[in-house]
Order: structure tokens, then sequence, then C-alpha cells
């Protein structure tokens, strides 16, 4: 091992945050930066993450020379085994190699995987499911993400493209998605989805405190977690219906895996993990066969935030294998 | 490699199919053996088996100590790591080591895995799927039995329960499942379902021509063809209603794992899979994503009644390896 520093980095539609973590995988220095007034074109991006890494080993004092890898995880379907971005719906990249830049800036190996993906690596290596061997992770954010650890191994699928747990289509007359389907698990049960609701009800003369929120786009994780200790009702019946989809695409996803354990995680579970958990938990037995069910956890995500950063650090090691 | 003959079964809950595979990997050998009218106590099905394969051997004229290995598929729930049947619907075995008598009886090792595993273990080493690496295996049957090859290793989950597809849940107030949930794939597409459907239609004075054929249980296969081919309209439903939520479920499959391939496979397919093949294709892009979607291969197992026979020797070179 050349350096003893790693950057793990967890790429967003409108910010990158960074750590480094030293030989004891102790996290040395963060940093954080969002992406200019309208600077999405790939290049700004590119350049926000050039200038996080760069002022990061600036900042720390580290030299460039103990830098071992870079690591990172970004929405999107991504080329783990080439660093290619080959679609994203929250970055302007498509068959976008972001491998070679970095590389080139600063001269070490670089890895990039999708961020549910690497969130979900992150918390079988560093966090709540250590030391299982088949994990599913279910990731509900303005999207729904998923991650498979299978065989201590993430399993990406074909070219990248598998895990897509939040569409897996459980009412097939339901909602429209994003992705075009209908009544997927991401139409009902994702900050989307429970938006829509909230949206729906509004216009049809209820009131909500959420109504704002809702009102152009989908309500932040923190207004949501307020929402639900005020008990407002509108807000209360989204959240029991993307948990009742969530119950059933959990069950379905036990049956499928007899995994060890389910992972919850993402900026909602995060916000309002108990409550989510709770609920599901009441609904999903249902849902699943007691003879696999018996011996599955279902638990949510422990690294919070970090997940990502973990789960770069953890694709690092991966890779190198 | 001690012997150059291996002996595979296919056990199932009223036969014993056997093959002996040469060293070239030919079958030199066959039998079919029913159990004896109210034969299927447990030793009653031990009895089969070793008869089948102590006929085979005399049979055959091959020597017993050029005999490698045993191996069979079975249904039900069954730990391959010791060859232990944990349960099956099927057969009158639960927590039943059937691995030790037979090694005892004829001194070589036995392998066993659930039929449906094996079976899509089979298409992938010796059938329609050979080649590809990740293989998503859907069996209607009697129940609905499914097996997944994951990076080229068949998956089994904790303590091989995993890969029960036919137990995703798609309608959760649809009809009861055997297995005790409601609206589960093998409710709606098995033969199970398709014969409460056509049962529940004659019960309310429409006419079928298979109204006989489900009174007291499910239809053969055959029974199915035949109807189809007569456009029997209750039939033409039943396989319609069938086919849409087979559609569903493989759409799910294929956003959730981006197979190389979606294998249908066991005893209605065999007889029908055509007419199943061509009415999953016309509504299964409606369910999965169009990227993940265009690099899979949806195709009818080819061994046919083999797969097992095929899929019990591949167990025997996998567990050597």
């Amino acid at each position: 091992m050349a350096g003893k520093y790693n950057i793990c980095l967890d790429i967003g539609g409108t910010k990158v945050l960074g750590a480094i973590f030293d030989e004891e995988k102790k996290i040395i220095y963060r940093l954080k930066k969002k992406t200019k007034e309208g600077g999405d074109s790939k290049e700004n991006i590119e350049e926000l993450i050039i200038s996080v890494v760069a002022e990061m080993i600036e900042e720390s004092g580290i030299k460039k020379k103990d830098i071992h890898a870079i690591s990172a995880g970004a929405p999107g379907v991504i080329d783990s085994a080439d660093g290619i971005v080959l679609f994203s719906p929250n970055l302007p990249w498509r068959d976008y190699d972001i491998k070679t830049p970095i590389e080139k800036k600063f001269d070490v190996p670089f890895f990039i995987g999708n961020d549910v993906n690497v969130g979900v690596l992150g918390e079988y290596k560093y966090g709540i499911a250590r030391g299982y061997h088949n994990v599913v992770g279910i990731f509900p954010g303005t999207g729904m993400g998923g991650g498979l650890i299978l065989d201590d191994k993430l399993y990406t699928g074909h070219k990248f493209k598998g895990a897509e747990l939040g569409h897996i289509v459980l009412e097939p007359e339901g909602p429209l998605c994003g992705c075009g389907q209908r009544g997927c698990l991401e139409a009902l049960s994702s900050k989307q989805g429970m938006s829509a609701y909230i949206r729906e009800q509004v216009a049809r003369g209820r009131e909500s405190m959420m109504a704002d929120a809702v009102k152009d786009g989908v309500f932040k994780s923190k207004q949501l977690k307020k929402a639900l200790a005020a008990k407002d009702p509108v807000t209360v019946e989204a959240v029991n219906r993307a948990c009742h989809y969530l119950a059933i695409a959990t069950g379905s996803m036990i049956n499928i895996f007899s995994p060890d354990i389910v992972v919850y995680g993402g900026g909602v579970i995060e916000a309002c993990g108990d409550i989510f958990l709770k609920k599901i938990l009441k609904e999903v037995d249902r849902y699943c066969m007691p003879s696999i069910r018996s011996t599955v956890e279902i638990k949510c995500a422990e690294l919070g935030d970090d997940s990502n950063i973990y789960g770069a650090l953890a694709m690092i090691e991966d890779m190198e294998k």
C-alpha cells in the first residue's frame, strides 16, 4: 500500500461531502461543499469534486504522496469497473468518464459506485450489518435506492444495473413513477411518493402543515419529522401508506433472499427511522414466510450521513482484493 | 476422481427419476419408479431412492466401485451442506437426514438440493442459460419454485431458505396461498392458482372443459395444453391472469437482479411454454426499466424433465470445487 490516507466522497446533486481516513480507519478531516448556484454542468461537478479533494489535502496538512486512493458514492447507474457514470437522475452526466480526470489530477486510483450500493457496503463493513453475509438495503430518499450484499459480496447484476429495489411493482395501476412505470415502491414510499400523496390531499381541500413543503416538489426529511411529531393527519396517512408498501416490499425481499438482515437507510430514515421501523415491523410478517422471517433482523442504518463515506472506504478495500 | 459414473436423481412426491452419467456426461442408463400406493412414509421414499439406485447399478452393468457420487434434487427447503431435508411440502420429511443412509448404503458421497434450485443450476450449466452469469429461474408447477444463479454461483441465502420467488406478494388482499400469505405469485400463477380460478368460475355456473380436472385438486399440464388448444374460455382466462402476474413478477425480478436471462421451466412450461412465454413477453416491458430490460433474455428451459438430472450432475461438480 503506497499511501496511508484514503479520501472518501459522497457526491450528491447539490453537494460533495468528503472525509480523509487514516491507516486506522479514523476520520481525520472532513469537508462539505455545495455546488454554486446554477452550477450543475458536468464540468462544474467535476471541478467541485476536485476542489473538495484539493482543499482537504491542503487544509488537513497531509502530503499528496501519502494518499493511497480516492473513492466515492454518487447517484445513478455507475460502471464501477471503469469509473463511468452511465446515467444519473441527479447529476448532469451520461456515459461520463469521471475516473480519468480525477486520477490524472491526483495521480492515485479513483473508485466510484452507486451511492446506495456504496452506503449498504458501508453498513455491511462498518455499520449495523457488520458480520452478516446477506444484506438487503432499502434507502428511501427523494427516490428509493437499494443495495444488496449476497454471500459477502456487493451484488450489482449485469452492467451494474441491478438492485433497483425501489422499482419493484407493487400496484400495477398505481401512481406513475419517475422511471415511467406505475406503482413502483419508489412512487409509493419515497419522499416523492409521500409528497405526491400530501399534495393530492391538499388539492382536494384538506389541510396539512406540509402543504407549502410539497407545493413545488418534495418535503425535507426534517419537515417530515416535525409534521409527524405534530401528528399532522395527512402526513401521518402518507407515512402509513409508505410504510404499508415498504412492509410488502420488505416481505418479498425476505422471501427472495432469506437475508440475514434488512437495513433501512437514507435521509428519511435518518430523520424518522424509529417511526418508520415500528410501522413496518407491525405489518411485515404478513408478507413473508415465518420460517424465513425467523432468521432475519430488520434494522435502521447506523452510520447515518456517513454510510457513503465508509462505504467508499470499503470499496477501496474490495477493489484491491 | 474415484469412480467414473455419477448417479443423478429427481425425487418427487410420487416418483423417483434416475440417470447414470458417464465420464463424458452422457446419460447411459435411465430409470423411473413410482411410489407404491399409500407408500409415502419417509422410510418408503428412502427405500424407493435406494431401490432406484440399486436397480440402476444392476441393470446398467456398471460396477459399484466405479460410482463417483450420487446427487439429487427434491422439493422443499434442503440444507445442501449437510444433506438434510428441513421441510418439504410434498415429501413426508422434516429435519430428515437423507444423506447418511444413502452414503452408508452405497459408500459414495451423496448430495441433495432443492429441486428448482437444482433445475436452474442444470439450465445454467447444461441448458438454455449456458454462458450467462446471472440467472433468474421461475418454475410454475403445482407450486411455484424459484432459483437464482448470481455471479456464477447458486444463491440460496441464509440456511438455504432463499429464492422463494413464488412467494413474493403481488396482491396483498389476493387469494390465499398454501404458504399462508395472500396474493403470492404462487397463489395467482401456479397450477394451484389457475385451478382455483377455474374452479371458482365453474362454481358460479360457467362451463369449462377443465371442470372435472380441477374438481378435487389441480389439473395436469397435459390437460391444460388440451384445453388451451381448444380455446376453452375459462381456461384461457386463467392462463391470461397467470401470465399477467408472471409478467409483473418477472419485471420486478429484472429490476432487482439485472440478470442476463430469466428462464421459465417446470411442468406447465414444458407443456405450454410457447403460449406462456408469448403472453408474458407482451406485458413484461411495462413492469421493468427499459435500460435494464434491454440486456435481459427471457426464455423457456431447454432440458425439460431432465433439468433436475443435469442440475444434480452440476451440483456434484460444484460441491467438489
